[in-house]
């Protein structure tokens, strides 16, 4: 029966404690995350600090921006007090900074060379920021489903836990830009704006999905602080 | 009239017994069902358990997936309590982990080789997550089309009783995500987010369609527990 | 004055009584018509029943199916006792079951095989299930247009009464899934669910058009059951 | 001021009593109208309607179809009393069938044969039916927009009073089908569903735009009977 | 401060009282104006009107139309007791109908002709009725930008106000057919039914934009009569 | 903790002050921002009133235009009683028109020239009116992406803080037209209409996001007078 039974898939946590107990056990390990929402709703931040949790334990990772440059995430991490400088002189991580168009162009050198990267690296922790980025390389619908379906399934087997950030589909929040990753990844964080009544727009976090896990389906409120993101479990956002 | 009439067709139970009490004797062997859904509603467990079900009785079954590996989906089972590994080493159980782009390539062959691997194996279930993975591998829609229906018209001729996932569209929930599979199937089970006032997210089902059968209409909650997917068909949705 | 008149067209039953009641005076004789309708609505129970009311007097019947087997065809009049399979061995029905790939291929051919088919068995109800099966076959929307207007005229010139089946728009009831054929046939019939506050999903019919025809322009709501589809043509669906 | 003015374009009757009474004057001889419906709004009835009340008064006229036989359209005429087949004799009244895909395909021709024809006739009311099934044959836009530009020019050019019919697009009635001929035509009808609370359909008109006259904004309730369309321009429809 | 200041900017009544109270200093000479609305919202009239308004000031104006033909612009200003045939006569008027098609074509020409004609015409009002059909002409939607910013730009260099007419998108009653031309212009009028609880539909008109302008930005009603467009700016539409 | 902490990050003012009140510490220098509105929500008016901030202090600035001439800008500033006029005199200011075809044309240098042209100019503020001009310039999709993430690149190495304008999507004011350039920036302004039951539109900003920084979410009423962009952070728009 259910109380006897004892999870025997390993298990992670976030980083971010409010979401952290809205997941019963953990994240397993290995899973490929995403976090879909709008620009500003702290898709990078929530990276970020998802990273900072495992370094802060002693976890090597691995950060991929194609978005900004490894220079602006160091600001940012450091404008935090999360010493993103020091544990890259360290050798804990990793900053790459690619540019899009290139890494579509060589998606297979790099589906290649990321395992090997990862592995010499000893990763446990890696973000790609943002997956959309590279998927709006292609034109071709059919060739952007081959060449990001082979991309995680090299990921899985590079045997790291992954967060990949995505942008929202313009109409629906609950939907990446191209309607694709969702469908791929273990696990799916929704960030979205609420915009009510009240003329503040307040922000809001829904797990719609991870593999193997037991977790909360409601919609919480939750800021982004100097400190990072910031769930509010205990509150009700309606 | 009705009250003598007996049905002739054998019939059997999906394995999710609040589910099954919506239908009338049950769903007509050798059909081919869809469930349709967006990520997370349970379309992969759904799938598991209604091979589940038939394996307990002593059945055969396939279960081929596009999305996660072999490994994943034993640990899922395994996880749940379900012995996939036992049933598979004793050969009453065939896992299949297909790469869509492949499979989209090869479909000719694989739709001449399936039924045989279904008669041999003598499967009496089969599971296929997700038919959308492999749609989504034709941009031309035609192509896409008459691929789909030749291959679903070779599952019936195996006489196997199958269970197809599909994504759902991204603004109707009744709909497959190419529009589809729903018309080439003979049952179509709907499975949905319901984001109501509550901040609270529920999952129901409904039967939309199961030829020769007499069903229930209704929309019915459901939770996903480590035992897997419990239809409240006594509860209300709204 | 409108009291003394008296059509002198020639007019027919559906066999569905609640429909039946709801057009004065019956459908014009070879009259081409058309229902729309999601997976599940009634579709080709509508058609079936159709062509078993002019069996039961004694007329001969076509069923064209592009998407099921002539088995399934007939186990599903079977088990609504309908003999089909007795008014088949009696050469008063044929039933056809096509390949929709082979149709749209060879609808050249089938167009002039057709009438001739329908002559030599001097059949006065024809289903075709369904024509956006055929309509699918197309991607060249002008190519499409044509091949289905072209194939609507030697129906109507086949003087045949005929009743083809089409699939819905995703966001629209009341409109075809390629939106040409409600505006080539004589007659319409929108099948459709009906979800409001209940948890219940409910059926309704509206006819929207009957060429030559006064009819009602109410929803009513029908059930499929054993013995077809039951039009409730006192009560309300609202 | 405007008391003392008296326009000075010649005037006509639709011959819709109700709707005749909403415009001020009556329609600018020569305009150029279409009318704008799903289908079973009543747009070919319109049609006859128009023709019928100038034949009445020994006009002669004109009826193009692409959609229907010239039996059809004579039934229907016969059916409502109007003797079609009469002015036909009597060489009052053309009734041309002609084939969509020809007609697109000798457009230039038609554009050429067309006046010669309505002035040899010395034709004063002219109805096309429909111009959606013209518009449909080109896929290419501009290719669309350039031949039914140059179509709708050769009308004017001819003298003639002319009804168009126009199928509406699925989700707005007050646009036609491909969105161009509103803006070519002097005169706008959108005939529509009012599908309320009540499970009844009712039809109601509103006139958008007659060039050079003054008419009512309201929207009002029709019926479709044996004797045609009636509007009843007391009635609300809301 | 803002009392002392005087605008140092030449400026223009259009000549419809209401919407020039709705303006503060009028406006500003040389401006490139839009009139966006739907079929029979009043756009010609709105460009005749503005053009007669000029006239009567002794100014000179041109009239391009792709819509009609010489005679209707002539026949609808003389029924409104505008004397356009006598302002042609006198070579202060000239009303052009252009083909569209043929417009397109020589777009380059015209480019260079038109700014001569203006300046030898000495024209301060010139209307261009619409922009929608010489846009409608381009397929591809680049062409179609570059040609109508061209256009544009030649008509702001050649020194004349420009009021053009544009339809409505079907769905976005603020947004041109094509998107494009109100934000190449200097100021945007907004023409628009509203159909509300009421059965008769009503006229709006919105300024949205006026460059270097002080405008009101309430939505006022409006009627077309025989004596033109009338803005009631002391009433309210809802 | 939070108290003592002090942004390393140099920072700057907008020089509106309602809405510099809303961003805690200033915009981090050399940010990339983006405004996005529909016509006539002062973008351009918010880019003037930016650079005429920088200027009033002793800065250097440069306006790119591809939207208007170089005079027309010049007279919206002077009509405002700023000097921009003066400043280009004095080398202090550059305004640039470009001509969208040419730009998109030659970007390639561009992108080489205007880091020139800044680190030259000293400019530490420049605006680029609109960027969806040179967007709407590519009809190829992933041309468009590379073009402008390459540009919007070249801007963030050339040290300088910009502005850039932005139309809005048709449908949903918080996307811009091409759906790209709010992914690419490091603040996104959106500047709307609101229309709600009273008949007046009015104006309404949000800050959607800034990178490093801490600001106010809530939609503040504004408009547009002669002394320019006017923020009521005190006032509610609902
Ligand atoms: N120091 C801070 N204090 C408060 N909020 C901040 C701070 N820094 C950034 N933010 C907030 O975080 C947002 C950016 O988050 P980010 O993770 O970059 O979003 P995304 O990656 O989804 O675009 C900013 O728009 C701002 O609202
Ligand atoms: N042990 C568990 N206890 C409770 N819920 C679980 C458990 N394992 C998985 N789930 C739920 O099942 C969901 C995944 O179901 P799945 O069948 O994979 O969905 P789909 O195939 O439709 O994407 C998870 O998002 C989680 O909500
Ligand atoms: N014996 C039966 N009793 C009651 N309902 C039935 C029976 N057989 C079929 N149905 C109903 O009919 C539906 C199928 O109707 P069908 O005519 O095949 O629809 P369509 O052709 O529109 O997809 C089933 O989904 C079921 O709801
Ligand atoms: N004799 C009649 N009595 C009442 N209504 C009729 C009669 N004949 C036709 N109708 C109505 O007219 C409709 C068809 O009108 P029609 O002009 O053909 O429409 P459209 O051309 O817009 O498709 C039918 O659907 C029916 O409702
Ligand atoms: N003499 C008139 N009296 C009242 N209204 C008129 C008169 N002439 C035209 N109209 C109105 O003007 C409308 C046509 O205006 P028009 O400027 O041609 O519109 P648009 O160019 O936007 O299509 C007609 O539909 C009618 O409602
Ligand atoms: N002197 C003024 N007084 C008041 N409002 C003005 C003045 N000048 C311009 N405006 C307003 O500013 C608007 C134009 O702003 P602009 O910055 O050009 O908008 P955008 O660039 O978003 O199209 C005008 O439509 C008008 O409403
Ligand atoms: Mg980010
Ligand atoms: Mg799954
Ligand atoms: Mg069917
Ligand atoms: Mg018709
Ligand atoms: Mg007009
Ligand atoms: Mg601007």
């Amino acid at each position: 029966d259910e109380e006897d039974y004892e999870s025997e898939i390993p298990r992670i946590d976030l980083g971010i404690s409010g979401l952290d107990n809205m997941i019963q056990g953990g994240i397993p390990e290995r899973h490929l995350m995403v976090s879909i929402g709008s620009p500003g709703t702290g898709k990078t931040t929530f990276g970020l600090q998802f990273l900072h949790h495992g370094l802060q334990q002693g976890e090597s990772a691995v950060f991929i921006t194609l978005e900004q440059s490894r220079e602006a995430i160091l600001d940012t991490a450091n404008e935090r007090g999360w010493k993103f400088d020091r544990y890259e002189r360290e050798d804990q991580l990793a900053i790459v900074d690619l540019d899009p168009v290139e890494m579509a162009n060589s998606l297979d050198n790099i589906r290649g060379e990321l395992p090997v990267l990862i592995r010499e690296f000893d990763a446990e922790r890696l973000v790609l920021d943002s997956v959309s980025l590279l998927e709006m390389m292609y034109d071709d619908q059919s060739k952007r489903r081959t060449e990001v379906f082979d991309f995680t399934r090299s990921l899985k087997e590079a045997g790291v836990t992954t967060m990949l950030t995505s942008e929202a589909d313009d109409e629906n929040p609950y939907t990446s830009r191209h309607g694709i990753i969702e469908y791929l990844t273990d696990a799916v964080f929704v960030l979205q704006y609420v915009r009510g009544d009240a003329s503040e727009t307040r922000l809001a976090v829904e797990i719609q999905k991870i593999r193997n896990a037991n977790h909360s389906r409601a919609t919480k409120p939750y800021e982004i602080t100097l400190d990072g993101i910031d769930v509010y479990e205990q509150a009700s956002i309606f």
